[in-house]
Parts: structure tokens; sequence; C-alpha cells
């Protein structure tokens, strides 16, 4: 079992707790999701957050709905879990994962005849369990396989937080800062703090800051400009889906680093695994942008910072061509487009 | 005489007020500038920012440091006030308007063979006047020469803060938006908001508001996927010092957006009035780039947001290449390159 690197979510004596994301770097605080509800508001308040944890915790939504009933009736108890899972995911609409762990959580249930509802139960719990260890290996391999890209004396920039928060506990895009450290090279980690939620400012240099990993936070109105003066030898960003043509949807301002980094010639890759591919879409066109509450903008956390009626544009995420991406790091090695590794 | 469209500085009874933008938008505070030390501080904490601003600014504090001069010696008289004209330079190294408004100050001290101190004393505060008066002139020019690349339905990007609180009450790439307003033309203004100083949320935003200009505010790190959804028809900044090619030195992210422009086909203009070109300075790589504070980055208007121990990176400005401009909207008309132009 690969031990995480920070316990982000998970499952104790039939309970789930995650850290409070809201609440880093400042607070260390665990939380309990008592029920679907408390999972779904999880998800959209971003107390967890990243593709692969929000996958994660959704497949333990799905398997704590399933306790939660007390009927007998195997019906009944399919249908419910069945709309529990259904509301679940409503929570967010561009993060695949969301979707795929659900996906196979519904194929429990689909897959279930001759089966009692107490032992339907127990497999449910079984496959949020494998979901989350199959992801924590993932991370491992996706940060083994990464960490051939690094070399001593790089300078690799990073966007929001593609880490051990945003997973099970391994990360993605950070996993291979840690393969990379394990294995003894000498690097440094540019980190843009990513507005509005400040994901890099208050996950990712955290992260890096817990695993003393030699790293400097920015401005994304800085990383061009670093990437200008020769500053930044690579790019890797996690994703929050992957189209079959290999159309990227991340954190917003990844599409930006992207074309910036094609125009210095540096070096953009993709760290995630399996479970982002949605092989469904044939490309980005079709990914759902989410676009989030104008406050995100106007205020920093919590503080009011411009005229508190000014009008916002807030999309959470934005659609990286494939052309510009030089590989995907996943678990199976790095490949150059989706297609070429796995078909629909 | 053009009135201003607010009153960034003003000088009254030989007494020198700004108001204090650090404050804004909450707060329109107003504070009175005693003495070189008050101007000098201004200045370097942002109380007062913009660089034909400063360069208004710094001039009235080389009149208010002559006033305070109480000898009759002149010897003694000009050396006093060439040293707080050399401490005000000390101020901040970007904008050029420092340097070329403290150099007319300077040589008024120069050419005073045969003039009493009194006498000098009100040369330099009447230069001083002169530098506001001109640069009030030019931004209104500079709005009527951009107002014509203003088109129905435009879309309209800006970075920072290039309005009437970055110069004398007009503003330079505001002042097209101004202009454009008076003449009755519909467009739309995409307001950048800025980090770290959050200029475009709080200074920008606030004037645009309060000029009943239609807009929405963004993240720096949005403005990309915006142009890619060709959603941007054009884009003016200001600028705070152009070399002799064209190169041109402004707010951190300036560059981001040339390159993200150029990629999408979205012409990229800087509006900035003749004070601001440095013709002794024949590419962008002389220019010299103001680092500032890491809390800068690491707190959010006094609130941490990062670990607080987090290394910074925090170049205030960037060099954008002459060849991803469009052109420069100046007093004189809207240029190709400042070479052909005017000579150095």
């Amino acid at each position: 079992m690969i031990k995480p690197i920070i316990k982000t979510l998970w499952w104790e004596k039939e309970r789930l707790y995650i850290i409070d994301q809201r609440q880093l770097p400042d607070t260390e605080k665990i939380i309990e999701l008592k029920n679907t509800r408390d999972v779904w508001k999880a998800i959209r308040n971003l107390s967890i957050r990243g593709a692969p944890a929000i996958g994660c915790v959704a497949a333990y939504g799905a398997a704590l709905s399933s306790l939660k009933i007390k009927t007998k009736d195997k019906k009944r108890f399919t249908e419910t879990v069945n709309k529990d899972i259904g509301y679940l995911q409503t929570a967010r609409p561009t993060a695949y994962n969301l979707f795929y762990t659900l996906a196979r959580m519904k194929k429990i249930l689909e897959d279930s005849g001759g089966v009692s509802v107490a032992e339907l139960k127990q497999r449910l719990v079984k496959e949020a369990q494998a979901i989350y260890d199959e992801d924590i290996e993932c991370s491992y391999k996706i940060g083994k396989n990464g960490a051939a890209l690094v070399r001593d004396g790089m300078n690799i920039l990073t966007h929001c937080n593609a880490g051990a928060l945003a997973t099970s506990g391994y990360g993605t895009a950070l996993a291979v800062f840690f393969a990379a450290k394990v294995e003894r090279k000498r690097f440094h980690v540019f980190v843009d703090e990513t507005r509005p939620v400040l994901q890099g400012a208050r996950l990712t240099a955290w992260e890096l800051k817990k695993t003393k990993i030699p790293y400097t936070l920015i401005c994304d109105n800085m990383a061009g400009y670093l990437m200008k003066q020769g500053k930044i030898d690579m790019v890797i960003t996690g994703a929050d889906r992957i189209a079959k043509n290999g159309d990227t949807a991340n954190k917003i301002g990844t599409y930006s680093l992207a074309v910036l980094a094609k125009h210095q010639k540096v070096d953009f890759y993709i760290a995630a695994p399996y479970s982002t591919f949605d092989f469904s879409i044939k490309d980005g066109s079709f990914i759902p942008i989410e676009e989030r509450d104008g406050d995100e903008v106007r205020k920093m956390q919590g503080k009011l910072i411009a005229p508190s009626d000014a009008p916002v544009y807030n999309p959470s995420f934005d659609i990286t061509p494939a052309r510009f991406i030089k590989g995907f790091i996943t678990e199976n090695g790095i490949i150059k487009r989706p297609g070429g590794w796995l078909r629909g």
C-alpha cells in the first residue's frame, strides 16, 4: 500500500473524513461528511477539490448513502442509492472523475443480481475503497513516470494544486515532484498562486513546504515573463477532463500558460490518471465549463477587493488544445495522445 | 482647461494633495503631502502610482521642497533642491515620467542665472504646474486619438489602471474609453484585476463604475481564455517606460497579454504620453524592473493567503517587445514606432 503524502480524505469505521481545504494553509481542520448532502456540499463549496479527489469522495459518498438506508427491499434500496448518485453527479460539472467513479458505483448496483441489500452495501464500500486504492497507486505511478522528465537544475512551473490534496493523497503534477525528490533530483518549482481561489498559494505552496521541495510563489500574470527570461524549463499541470483527442480542461489560466510555453519553446505536460480521460467526447468543445459565483473574484478570502457590485466573469476552467501539450504523464507511461494509448 | 475625471492630485495654496489610492475603492481619503519625504513615501508605498501621476507628483514634490527652504543663498538653495530631486528619483525605478519631470525641474534650476531665490521658487512651482497641465492635455488628446480605434460593439481588454488615477486626472488607456463614451460609442471593457496590488479590481473598476462605462472584472489568468473564445477585439494598456525601439515596460502581465493577443490575432495597443518615452535607451533590456516586497504576493489587502514564509518572486513590471505592439496611442496621434515620430 502506498502511503499518502497528506491524508486528504479517508474512510474509517464506516465514516468519511476530509481535511477542509478552504481553511488551508491557516488551519488543518478535519471534517466528517455524514451524508450525501454533506458530500455534495463539500465538493460544491471546494472543501474538497481536484478531479481525482472529487472522484474518490463522491464514490465514498455513494457508499455512505447506501449505509444510511434502512430498507431491506432491494428495489427501493437500489433506487435510493441511484438517486443519491444522480444528485452527487450534479455537485460540479467539469471534473470527469466524478462521473467516472460514480458510474463504477452504479455498475455495482446493476451487477447485483441475487445479492442481498446487506451484501450490496459491503460491495459498494469495497468498490469505493478500490477506487481510492487505485487512485493512490495511479498517483504514485504518475510520479515515477513523470520523474524521468525531471533533470537536475530544472525550474518547473505548475498551476493550481494537482497535489496530494487534489487526489487520494499523492498527487498528479506534484506526484512528479515527490517522486523526483525521492530520486534525489535537484529542481525548483514555481507555483502560480491561481486566482480566484488561490489553490496554488494556499495548497501547493503548503504541500511543497511540508515536503521540503524548494519553490517560489508567483502571481499568475508573472509566469509568462519568467518564461521569457528563460527561467522555466518545463510546465506540468493536472487536468479536470481530457477529451479523446487530447484537448484538456484544467484550472482557468492553463490555456494561457500553454500558449506562452509554446511561444517560448518550453515543454508543457499534463499529469493525470486514466480516470480523468473522457473517451466519450471527441474534443474539448464538448467539455462543460463551470462558471462560479462572482464573489470569488470580487472578494479575497471574504474581503471585498473591488466595487461590491462589479460585474464579473468567473469561469473555473479553460480548454487547452491538444497541440499545445507535449505529453500526458499517466500511470501507464507518458503518452503523446490519448487515442494512441486506449480507445474509447 | 480640461477638467479631470477624478482629482488624483492637486496643488492648492502651496499645498499638495492626493487621493490615497491604497484605500480605494473602500474609502476616498484625501491626504496632504507636506514635504519631500511624504512625496517619496507616497510614491514608494503606492498611495499614488501610474507613470504620469508619479511624474506630476514628483514635480510638485520638487516645488514643495523649494518652498520649505529658508535660505536666500542661491547656491545653498539650488544644492538643497537638487538633493531633494535626487532623493525623489529614488522613489521607484521603472516609470520614466519620474525622471522626465524631475529633469525638467532640474533644468529650471540650471537656467536660473540672475534670478533671485524667491523668483526661482515661483518658477519651480510654475514648471510643476505646467507639467500637470500638459499631462492632462496630453491625456485628453490620447483619449481623442484612441477613440478613433473604438467601434460600436467592441470588447476591449485593459490591464492594471491606466486611468484618471494613473495620471493628472484623465488617463491614458482609460482616456480612450472616456473619449469614446463622449462620442457615444457603445463598447464593453474587460478589466484584469491585476495582481498583486489589484489596481484593476480596485481602481479601474471604480473609475469605470463612476463614469458609467459597462465593464466586466476578470482574474488575470482569464484573459487568454476570453481571447480564445473571440470575446476580445482589442487590448489597450498604459506604459511605464517605452524604449526608443518601442519595447515597453508596463505592469507585470502585460507581456503575457501581448503574446496571447498576437496568438489570437487581437490588436494590442499602448496608450502613453511623450513623457513616458525614454529615447536614451535603445531597447527594453535597459529598463530597470522594480522587484517589490514578497508580502504583496503572500498577503491580499493585509490578509495572509499563503504560508507566511513562502519564498516569492515579485517583479512589478515586464517588458513587451515592440513587435507585439500594433501602435502607440499618443497625444500626437497613433504611431507605429517611437523612432518614426520623434528622435532621441
